[in-house]
């Protein structure tokens, strides 16, 4: 602790007795972390939330909590990012949750999972919910310490080479899915291919997959899909609003001070409701740019969104029958979100459709 | 400043060593604000979230930065925080902007005007459109920075004595209802009565007034307006989504260092997405209770929707006329809100409706 330089600036401030805000002089104590993001650089929106985030806790501090904020690949690939966190590798990461469906299917109910919630109600449970404590007590096993940060609200169904005209067309699909959905699409014959946003635009372009899905007409359209697949369909019945999280080492969150721990939190909400924020303001435009680019906007069929709605079901029970973690929380969570759909159906959805309908 | 108890402290600190946390020694700087809500005490969704900011606040900054939180009347009364703020009475304040219309109706754009945008869309015109730069710029005259800090979402329309069927049943209705929305009943024959919320229960059983809107299930129930009126009605076209806001002294501001302005606005973010997750969280079981207790819900007649839509145009054309301010902000905020209906009927909406039909 470097006590000379303390009495020194001290000295200084006092000195100058004119300074309008009053000095505030943190013991030299600097932190270091190192945040690995599951996204690339490129996406300003999804990538963006950590740097936002990072950013505010860096000025909340007077810089003396520095958070780099490394894209996928650049420490570890985008997927290995929870691995990396359990094993303080690095101290922080943001990432998808449901990436890690195949540890654990737990893990999409902190995201996303067919037919789940929408980005409002998942804030709702998971900060005045039950959701962030049972998620906490979930990642304890990982050595993670997590909060949400950032949502994209309810994505685009994907770019289609062909029409997808009823639930037959899904027969034999193959298409670029994010992981835990696949189980469903799987189960109505399609063949998902996990494949990592970088290498879409080509598989798409070659061919080698029929049908892929990212996020909505900003990052789509960042990513080129319009090129090379004209029907754009909606809407994505498994993403209605992924959230991302922030996960921290617990070790490296024991250790911050008790200050750090709440401008962390604090900084992480700010983030969070700003990422749905950019995607709400950038997609409008987006969509329209891809609409005068002759991109083709189709809804999916009713049979197919049923088809799908009624595998999900499926799915969910054979889950509470085999993983007691995923029981604990998707009884919680199912109830949460049968209320919210229920009370959505007054005021909240009679605003919406009513000026849906008037600016027609 | 106390150097001889920053020295003590550090001493401590180095003795003990095995400390997990590193020591933060902040200078002896201790900054106590008054924070006037107006709103009372009992109301845990709406009071509640100026609490959550201040503990925030307190909390990140080691207990340095204390605001206290002032209910209505205790300092100054519900619609005099604005005044309080501009004359540094107290340094901030937790209030619904439209409260002040009569100033300047530019002031209900920070909050809600009829037919206005949903609780997402009003975040992100401010927090990724041009809504809070714009605010800033027209807040510049009261002396006043502002921060977007809590939503209720869309509004239920309220408690009625007796059936609304048609536009023609709000001829000669006595409603207490919110400032700048009493514009627009006024024109459809409505008498709008502005009443603070604690008087609004007597009002209504005594006959004074024929209507009532409040909040939603959760406030209402506490309020007791269901002893009252037996019909709910909804939406409340006047409120798709009020945006609660932080007022600070500018001075006040200023003089705050870098580091505790910016803990300021990420615990306001915090304490935004967590009012509207609280909202969210508690109105379905009040709902429920209330509908339980014999409580008629009934949704607006279209034509009574359509009328009032109608006016609200009107009114804000001749707004425009004659208000700059006004005109200056409406563009933008009408540009903004109109790409976001847009936009929400695709995969936003189409995804809500169907889990809305799904879980019938």
């Amino acid at each position: 602790m470097e006590r000379r330089s303390f009495l020194k600036k001290a000295t200084v401030g006092a000195g100058l007795g004119v300074l309008a805000a009053p000095a505030i002089v943190h013991a030299q104590t600097q932190i270091r972390w190192r945040l690995a993001s599951s996204f690339p650089k490129g996406l300003d929106t999804i990538f963006g939330a950590a740097e936002t985030f990072s950013k505010m806790v860096s000025s909340a501090t007077g810089g003396k909590f520095q958070i780099s904020i490394h894209p996928a690949g650049e420490i570890v690939p985008p997927l290995q990012v929870l691995d990396a966190v359990q094993n303080a590798t690095v101290e922080a990461a943001h990432t998808a949750p449901y990436y890690f469906f195949g540890k654990d299917e737990t893990f999409a109910l902190d995201c996303a999972i067919p037919f789940g919630m929408n980005s409002r109600q998942m804030s709702a449970w998971v900060y005045e919910g039950n959701g962030l404590k049972l998620m906490r007590e979930f990642y304890k096993a990982y050595n993670i310490v997590n909060f949400p940060m950032g949502n994209t609200g309810a994505q685009m169904g994907g770019w289609y080479r062909k029409e997808i005209k009823s639930v037959n067309d899904i027969k034999g699909l193959k298409m670029r899915i994010g992981g835990f959905a696949g189980k469903v699409l799987e189960r109505l014959g399609g063949v998902p291919a996990n494949i990592p946003g970088g290498e879409v635009y080509s598989a798409l372009e070659k061919g080698r997959i029929d049908a892929a899905e990212w996020v909505g007409p900003y990052d789509d359209e960042k990513l080129g899909f319009n090129k090379v697949a004209p029907y754009y369909y909606y809407p994505a019945w498994w993403e209605g609003g992924p959230q991302l999280s922030l996960y921290i080492n617990q070790k490296a969150w024991d250790a911050l001070p008790a200050e750090y721990q709440t401008i962390v939190e604090a900084a992480a909400s700010h983030a969070h409701v700003d990422m749905q924020a950019k995607y709400d303001a950038k997609n409008p435009a987006a969509l329209k740019r891809l609409i005068a680019n002759k991109t083709k906007l189709r809804r999916f069929s009713k049979d197919y969104m049923q088809a799908a709605y009624k595998e999900s079901q499926a799915l969910y029970a054979e889950l509470s029958d085999k993983n007691p973690n995923w029981k604990t929380v998707y009884e919680d969570w199912v109830k949460f979100r049968n209320d919210q759909v229920a009370w959505g159906r007054y005021t909240e959805q009679g605003f919406d459709q009513f000026m849906s309908d008037a600016l027609k």
